[in-house]
């Protein structure tokens, strides 16, 4: 309660007439500090030049402008014709002889639509590509040399992203509740569309623009079918409207049932005439709105969800019959393997793969199937999915999970980027060493031309866009390392704290160094050592692993931890579920074996002995104990750390995060407390005396219920 | 759509970092143009100390640090003892015989708690009361006149509230939803409270302050009983440890069948004993967390809510039940007096005044009845509730509708003040002549020492926390109304406008005039002549005159206007209903005779024949297009007004505010055409071709069904 009023007391002091809401995200242009850069950067950037006319190049001059203002504190002026006296000039490469002469043809070729060329020596820069929106990516990158105070002198960059389609999906329903969503309410605004366009909506792709995301699902994977109907699409038009000088396509969730719901057919079956018909009309009326509409994501035979297998026929029946009525829009479909059934009684681990492996060859190829990182569900760690490497004929998207659903919600700081690069770092073997998931999903490996990541938004109406002030850079790290996925956890870190922040090199230093190590000190306070699964019902907030009477058998956290009184885990070896021998086997080495397995993923793989002896001497009982308790440790470092920074950061965000770490060592103390006292109950051994014992009953953490928690 | 893209690229064009989002409310600062009043204003606030070092104190130290750095351009050092230099005294009464001084005891007292004393002469100005929280309202006084550069070397200002209890209810329920919101979600993060203060809640108290709110019921009145347990207890407690400081007491709804709900009691009967104990119990839990808890608002036996009648006891006791937990503490029973039942046959405009009027001087003594401006429902326009004046022993207590349920919800401009201004100023003629309703509510009428006025919030997790970003008007025009009945509607408007946008004379000069017939014009296209109660099902949006199959007969559109053959409207006069006979003689002869009956609310009391003669001239159903037709034709002329002040606004609130107008046009356009193609069913007469002809048929408009639309 005192620390309480001091902080009200911190927030009334500070309460400044333009606080640091976090609304601006990494586009705060602020003005930079070191003073010799400064003059350096006013000398390289003294006459800009933004050559053409459309509607993209109206946007590269407002973002120049409002930038160059708050980063130099001068008004720019920007020519949009050339002259000799101009330092800086940015441009399509078609635009002049000197942007088109920076590169051969053949280098130019290599760009494609989204790449871009930076070259500057002193006194001059350009920024060019092939399309408007490249030479936006450009101007992007640039602005963010000079947002982390990086030397601009000379520059020779080339940068093409690795992926085609880096994408957004938006569980949002037309109610603007948000699915798993922690930072308030969906950002669109539906009853208000199409006659008043946010400026939500302009900031919103502004920031995706910045990061190069290019595509945006708008709608929730467990979808509404009212979106398909021409009142909605005239709302989802206004918004590709807004979207499309920033080079983003707009995507819709389609439900398989919707001939039924708003055709009044009988049926939905996809190999039914009429069924095929109504799809051809509609996707016709979709693209007479949206003449660049980008195509379905389908969640289909899942969770509730009608699908193709309603009426006996295969997840690529259904998908093909979309893809054809899209192919010749040039549209796509996103077919979603995130499949399990309550009937089929084989380890949920192991259904996607049986349904989908055997499809391989039999999508169209404007199909993609959209693989989940791991095979549960977004858990805090997961293997990467037995399906990335299996299916060659298919390319297969990956989906991250940005929101932080099974991460630590609306309170934790937990940075991402080190969970989406373990899964795309990891190697499938599929065709041979080094065949790692990021080359499956670029479809270097298997040679194919559609290729894609899309990430879960974190985003809602929230004043900062994602509740927690830290979270904004799970958004900007999906969009980093879709762009580019050789980028380091640290160096997306490194820019987005400057950009959100401040270059202060002690506190990025500092602060990068908690952002780094938060995913794996979440990891330790709420599933370590391979645990998952076990937190609580339908509102997955808090742990549960108690629950065991749920409906659906793979719904309940018993049936992921098997803890019992001779041990604890899910052995999915050959001598259990058998899930394993979905990888290839050079992959399986690092699990298979308890004695070498690689202990983060023990009880993933690992039915283990409470008293089986950890590579650091422990018992597993006593390893348990130990990891809980470094979890809720670590969250006091963090803590430490971040207190360090008082007088680096603004107040507001501040004391934001401040308040939202005890809130989350809290929960780190809740986790640890909760999951030891119940695994107790079957390792009957002591949470040994050196860490701090819980302090309330299993009974009463039992008891907690919280029927208003946000996302469900 | 033309017109869509430019606005598009408009609002591109116009990004800045630090837009106008209207975050800040009225409390802008922005730095005075005028320069020579900006040298006046700094000569008088050249040396300013705040006396005192209590939280509040705080938080004018702030406050006026904040205000006087963005008003003049220069950081202030505030002292906190004295000197002989001070231009500028601010602190309670007592705190300096300078001070306490400049008034009589006598004229002390007479402030009362919240009253303050602002004294200028050149160079020296003096800001006092007997509490700090008084001070704080003169700071805000003092920066107003500051803000709407007003004349500050000559003041002589004592200012006392006319209300004590001046109120917003919150329709917000816990998992943050608000009924009737059209501004986003609730501001109240109840999950992430009490951990996290939310700097929303400290600016919300600021802008209550600033204009004398001083008490909030957080929640709905269709309650929800988990608000009282001890883990909400503890969330609301951090609310109000977060607005005590700026005088804002805490109040909640309370559900009547708590007892049953949450204490597993069988009943929830007022004259059980264990049901009082029940209350009692609770009572003394909350003030225990929140020791100057306001109490509870209540909503009983009405819509579905549980209440006394539950068990054949009355209003009075079941909110002296109440009133008794609450009285050792000193808190108060606000008693909603609208009640209908189903049952009833009566006309619903009389059931209130049937059951409340008997139970006049009944209640406990801290028990106030709250009752709606009218009798029906928040109507664009509405006779004063008969109440008024009615219970000569009880305080009855206003409440105004401030969210726009019935008057443009999230896209309609409508000042409301003038609605507010023409209920209090009416006549009720209970004592006398002047025996207004403001008279009533505030006490002095029948000498009761409570009293208070609340409007039910329009506020929400909007970045411009009230939607539309002219409806913070109306947020504003409460409390001020609240604090003095007596300030005229362009006063309020002027007020705003300066401090919300500008000073520039003619920009206020033409834009208070759209404010101040904005609600005159919504009247004309959606309720004329005193039509009612004619809106959409359930969300309340648009027309729908001719729903007739709901399941109570006077939630039907078809009860309130009774179009037939012969004419239209609601015979309330003694030949029909008898609602009318409610009210004082003198008070009817404004309405009962139809030849002379103010037109206003013709059909509100009368069932007129389609060719009665108006006072136009014209037929009834050619008065009924002609205002229909104006109301269209005013809104256009908004848009002309608004067009030319495109220079004087920023770009962001211009723009949002345009195609608002818009949106606002083409609604003014469907509620005429809509009504008047179905009144015409029973007419059976042309719209006079001079008037624009719908363009769409009644099928159509009966066709239209708004599944999500906010607030429902």
């Amino acid at each position: 309660m005192k620390r309480l009023n001091v902080l009200l007391l911190l927030l009334i002091a500070c309460t400044f007439v333009q606080a640091e809401t976090g609304y601006e995200l990494w586009l705060r242009y602020t003005k930079i500090s070191n003073t010799s850069l400064l003059q350096q950067y006013k000398q390289q950037l003294a006459s800009p030049v933004v050559l053409g006319s459309s509607p993209t190049t109206s946007i590269i001059r407002a973002e120049l402008s409002t930038a160059l203002k708050g980063l130099m504190g001068t008004n720019y002026r920007l020519a949009s014709s050339i002259s000799s006296s101009n330092t800086l000039i940015i441009g399509k490469a078609d635009a002049t002889n000197i942007l088109s002469s920076l590169a051969t043809k053949d280098e130019l070729k290599k760009l494609g639509e989204d790449g871009f060329i930076i070259k500057a020596k002193p006194g001059k820069t350009f920024i060019t590509g092939n399309t408007d929106v490249a030479v936006l990516y450009g101007v992007f990158h640039y602005l963010r040399l000079l947002q982390t105070n990086q030397p601009i002198t000379n520059l020779n960059i080339v940068s093409v992203p690795k992926l085609k389609l880096r994408m957004l999906n938006h569980w949002d329903n037309l109610d603007r509740s948000v699915e798993r969503g922690y930072a308030g309410e969906s950002i669109w605004d539906w009853h208000r569309l199409p006659g008043y366009i946010d400026q939500r909506y302009i900031d919103y792709a502004r920031a995706n623009a910045s990061i190069g995301i290019n595509a945006v699902a708008l709608t929730n994977v467990n979808a509404n079918a009212t979106i398909l109907t021409a009142n909605y699409l005239e709302k989802v038009k206004a918004l590709a409207d807004a979207f499309r000088p920033y080079g983003i396509k707009v995507f819709l969730t389609a439900r398989f049932s919707a001939p039924i719901e708003l055709g009044k057919l009988k049926t939905a079956d996809p190999l039914d005439n009429a069924v095929q018909q109504w799809w051809n009309e509609k996707v016709k009326e979709i693209y007479s709105f949206i003449p660049d509409f980008g195509g379905f994501v389908v969640k289909a035979n899942s969770e509730g969800q009608p699908g193709p297998q309603d009426y006996k026929r295969t997840h690529a029946d259904g998908a093909n019959m979309m893809a054809k009525a899209l192919a010749s829009h040039k549209g796509i479909i996103i077919w979603r393997a995130f499949v399990y059934a309550a009937e089929n009684p084989v380890d949920r681990h192991k259904q996607a793969y049986d349904d989908f492996v055997p499809l391989d060859g039999k999508f169209e190829p404007n199909v993609m199937v959209q693989v989940k990182n791991g095979a549960i569900d977004f858990m805090p760690r997961e293997p990467f999915h037995p399906l990335f490497g299996a299916m060659p004929k298919t390319p297969l998207m990956m989906e991250f999970q940005v929101t932080q659903e099974y991460t630590g919600q609306a309170t934790n700081w937990v940075f991402l980027a080190p969970l989406f690069k373990e899964v795309l770092d990891s190697d499938t073997y599929s065709k041979s060493k080094n065949s790692t998931v990021a080359k499956v999903i670029d479809g270097s490996l298997d040679n194919h031309s559609l290729n894609g990541m899309t990430g879960v938004a974190n985003i809602g109406s929230d004043i900062n866009w994602c509740g927690h002030p830290m979270a904004q850079a799970n958004w900007y790290a999906l969009g980093r390392l879709a762009w580019d996925y050789n980028l380091s956890s640290d160096t997306i870190a490194d820019e987005w704290l400057r950009m959100t922040f401040s270059n202060d090199a002690s506190f990025v230093q500092s602060t990068k160094q908690i952002m780094l190590n938060s995913r794996e000190i979440m990891v330790d306070y709420m599933n370590p050592l391979g645990l998952h699964h076990i937190m609580g019902t339908g509102h997955h907030y808090g742990p549960a692993p108690w629950v065991s009477n749920l409906n659906r058998p793979e719904w309940n956290p018993v049936y992921y931890h098997k803890a019992d009184s001779v041990g604890i885990g899910f052995n999915r070896t050959s001598t259990g579920s058998k899930a394993i021998e979905q990888y290839q086997p050079d992959a399986r080495k690092q699990w298979e074996n308890i004695a070498t397995a690689d202990e983060k993923y023990l009880l993933w793989f690992h039915h283990a002995s409470w008293n089986y002896k950890m590579k650091s001497g422990r018992s597993l009982w006593n390893e348990l104990c130990h990891q809980y308790n470094a979890g809720v440790d670590s969250v006091k470092w963090m803590q430490r750390e971040w207190q360090k920074q008082a007088t680096k950061v603004d107040a507001e965000r501040f004391k934001a995060v401040s308040m939202l770490l005890n809130v989350q060592l809290e929960e780190a103390k809740w986790w640890r407390n909760a999951c030891l006292l119940y695994f107790q109950t079957f390792s009957k051994q002591p949470i040994p005396s050196n860490y701090e014992q819980p302090d309330k009953t299993l009974d009463y953490y039992k008891s907690l219920r919280f029927p208003f928690a946000p996302g469900n």
